[in-house]
């Protein structure tokens, strides 16, 4: 779409916001457009809270997790197991697990998955600082939390390689029908995969 | 979804991006990590667009249509008919009407259209403006080009009784099978309307 505007600030912002994922010109004239409408500390907020987080936010330098500080809140909790590394591709598969509950250990964010096709090599992952943290740290277990994708399964056997003469635990997500799922609306694959690794019941 | 955020940076953004229109909590917190990769210029240039475009722009005083002086370059253009006006919803719709280059009058940007299910009724919209405009200014014609829905139709009727004793030629847009569109396609009101208000054919 050509749109002839009437003023550049409109443009300006029109065309940075149509930066982002997902938003075209259209989304973003109507996103600029509420915003005109709205009043102007509330745009205020918004503009400045998205520079403060970019300026401000860095990564933890141990598990690449976003932090506000040189290591996470959880690489460095006390309360966590140390020995017990969850590795992920992004920021919110981490959220993700957390918002479970169920994991204490920490995590290594690798920032992407092994892709020949879109040019994603294992150097341009945090791969080396996952095996720099394998030689120094004292890892007992590795879980691979890796999308069930042919990308993740390249980067779970790329990384399982790596650890193959050393003496670690190597797991990975359990796969199967969703809790509360209906058995017959499951897909054929998750649904063989559930079947193929049963679980012994116990009647709890 | 019940985010647990490790920042309250970020948390701080996500809250202020899924206020926006069509944006949830997922999709803010996407565009959030997106920004988080991003150079910080971009994102700056990002914000500050917003900020300024929020601070800097203004409401024609005359039309209502955006505009960065108190009067809006069409309504101060000597090259516009001032005769003409034409009646829209949104800045959107100038825009549009605009973008085909085949209208030389002024506008009157409405700001919404009468809803009294949604609680919109005359004097939330900018119709006495409209009205003092039709007092004050030489108009010859008004042409609604609202959208051709209960609301639209209301607001057209609505205005149109106010100006039933006035000598103002009223008009509105053209409905019909759009250009290229294929007939048997065309949705049956549309198709209907092209076929009662069928146009003279001089072989042009």
């Amino acid at each position: 779409m050509d749109l002839n505007f009437s003023s550049y600030l409109l443009e300006d912002a029109v065309n940075e916001l149509s930066k982002l994922p997902g938003i075209g010109k259209r989304s973003a004239m109507r996103l600029a457009l509420h915003l005109l409408k709205q009043e102007k500390p509330h745009v205020k907020r918004l503009g400045e809270s998205l520079i403060k987080m970019r300026e401000e936010m860095r990564f933890c330098k141990k598990c690449h997790n976003i932090s506000e500080k040189e290591i996470c809140n959880i690489c460095s909790s006390p309360k966590r197991d140390a020995s017990l590394i969850c590795i992920v591709e992004d920021i919110r598969d981490v959220l993700a697990i957390e918002n479970t509950g169920q994991f204490t250990g920490l995590y290594h964010v690798l920032g992407g998955l092994i892709s020949p096709m879109d040019g994603i090599s294992p150097s341009d992952l945090e791969i080396r600082s996952f095996l720099t943290r394998i030689e120094e740290e004292k890892i007992e277990e590795v879980i691979f939390a890796l999308a069930a994708t042919v990308e993740g399964d390249t980067t779970n056997f790329y990384i399982f390689k790596q650890l193959k003469n050393k003496k670690i635990k190597v797991s990975s997500l359990a796969r199967g029908v969703a809790i509360g799922d209906e058995i017959e609306f499951a897909d054929e694959v998750t649904l063989g995969r559930s079947i193929t690794q049963r679980l012994p019941y116990n009647g709890a």
